[in-house]
């Protein structure tokens, strides 16, 4: 009866592979340490169990959950809108910086300065109410493509994560975007691409100014006033403003992350930090040290393993990166 | 037969008693409309159908849902934190307005100017942990009463606000506190005595800074650094900011409120806006147009004819205020 084992086993990883909650991650540290997370804090009678109340899940989102190569989404959505911005306003047109934009002189623009960064997200992202600017960012989202995948940006989320995002709730966590991007942009997808819905997402936020239009109805309209930088230390601070409530788990993947998952960490009982790494130039790209966007310090790697915060390889722990296209 | 139709109505109101959602309201037109709302957002196939994800209800607090005379209950933490925050910082003992609160001298307190009445806030609200502000609050709302209902400040809240609350909830709707207090503040009571949880309260919120402590631990310190008056239109702009869609109900009682309630009212759809009227001195108060917290001035209540918004009167309304006590 030598065929009985190996019906067995048949038997038995066949049910496996249909009820393994995370399918696109290879077995290894990172996915043990997402499995095991969720069990001993979901199980009753656990000495790690988290009260359902409690159950928070922080997740970054440029370079943690999609692709931020080579540019920030939002940042491709501001140089993009630019042209309509002069056209409403020609005076900028010889103006700086919005004069290199409307040249498409793409190494020029990768050498603009903050100040000038804040120009031009000032004019693209305010001066408008919250009603048009969400009609603008729908209409972009549903037809820009990235320049390599040559897919909707909302298509290039990564597959990993969305099973990880899926468990988290499936287990009773709420999953909170805390990003550096801004919170108006992000609300407009979060929900159709992760299943995120727009009062789980903390971000960096302007002000609004409540008024009326001409017709006397009431209006939010977008202003220049920052209320949040949520990056580094601003993480911390705006997960308290936003949620009120320290988080049980935290995802990042650059410095900008590193104050989030400190604050995750310091709380009492069970904890997750986790780092992605991106080394995969092939499926995607690699990027450290002295990338831009997604900064990777040596540093930050030395803390990882000081601080026993779990780094996920794509290279290795992701068997898939994106819904589309082969494996 | 003629007991019949008798035991019939007796069992058919037995019947109707114990489902009634809001035991504690009167019939009128209030109740109606709140009953009426919940029934045309939640049946399947309503004209008037929200969608689940879309049922978001915000409540005032202080006048809507518990008692705010004869003065806001965290500004009389505030004045009742002085002595504490004087004897860790003597220089403040003979500098007004904190020579005032020390002597007790009531009648002049309620004389203090808006920047001296700030003074005291950023003394008493500022320059700590945010867990030792928690843990302050927490001691206090232990111990303190209410001078005349001799009651915990966490059972002055309205049972009739409490049933719709729930009724909200039993219907898919999230129910948030959108409230000119502080967010810190509220949020140390809100789950445990309105079933709110932190992250479903908007609130008057002032930074926080994330450092380190001599042992190295991450902390977050409250600073004197204003980032939302959630009053008036500071409503709408903080519900934009903290939850990022429109309610679809809104439950106000002073003019505070107006510009939450309009900006409800704006959005398609089914809407549902309502004021409670304090008109009931003799279980609670009865204050109007000259009243220094909760005013609700007549321009108000034209407005509130004029756009169909509904008046509460605790007096009819209301079958009995709190749940202690006889109704």
């Amino acid at each position: 009866m030598k065929g009985i084992p190996f019906l067995f086993l048949l038997v038995f990883s066949q049910a496996y592979a249909q009820t393994d909650p995370l399918p696109s991650w290879n077995d290894g540290a990172a996915k043990k340490a997402i499995v095991e997370f969720i069990n001993t804090t979901t199980e009753k009678g656990s000495p790690k169990f988290v009260a359902p109340e409690a159950r928070i899940a922080a997740f970054d989102q440029d370079g943690t959950t999609w692709v931020e190569q080579p540019m920030y989404t939002q940042v491709v959505y501001c140089l993009e809108r630019v042209p309509a911005v002069v056209e409403k306003k020609p005076e900028l047109k010889n103006v700086e910086p919005f004069k290199t934009v409307l040249s498409g002189d793409r190494a020029a623009m990768a050498k603009f300065t903050m100040p000038q960064l804040e120009m031009i997200l000032a004019a693209t992202l305010t001066g408008m109410t919250v009603d048009e600017f969400n009609g603008e960012v729908k209409k972009w989202l549903a037809s820009a493509k990235h320049p390599r995948f040559k897919q909707l940006y909302t298509d290039l989320t990564y597959q990993p994560m969305q099973e990880v995002m899926k468990l988290f709730r499936a287990n009773g966590y709420k999953t909170y975007f805390v990003t550096g991007g801004g919170q108006d942009f992000v609300r407009m997808y979060s929900e159709q691409a992760y299943g995120i819905p727009p009062e789980q997402v903390v971000g960096t936020a302007g002000a609004t100014h409540f008024g009326y239009d001409k017709s006397g109805k009431p209006v939010l309209t977008k202003v220049p006033k920052l209320l949040l930088n949520d990056d580094s230390a601003g993480k911390p601070e705006g997960i308290h403003m936003m949620i009120g409530r320290r988080p049980v788990a935290a995802f990042g993947n650059s410095i900008g992350d590193k104050q989030m998952l400190e604050y995750t960490q310091a709380g009492d009982g069970a904890r997750l930090m986790m780092l992605v790494h991106h080394d995969d130039d092939k499926r995607e790209y690699a990027y450290g040290p002295k990338s831009k966007v997604g900064t990777f310090t040596d540093a930050l790697m030395a803390q990882a393993k000081k601080n026993s915060w779990n780094v996920i390889s794509m290279k290795d722990d992701w068997k898939r990166i994106f819904a589309f296209g082969k494996p």
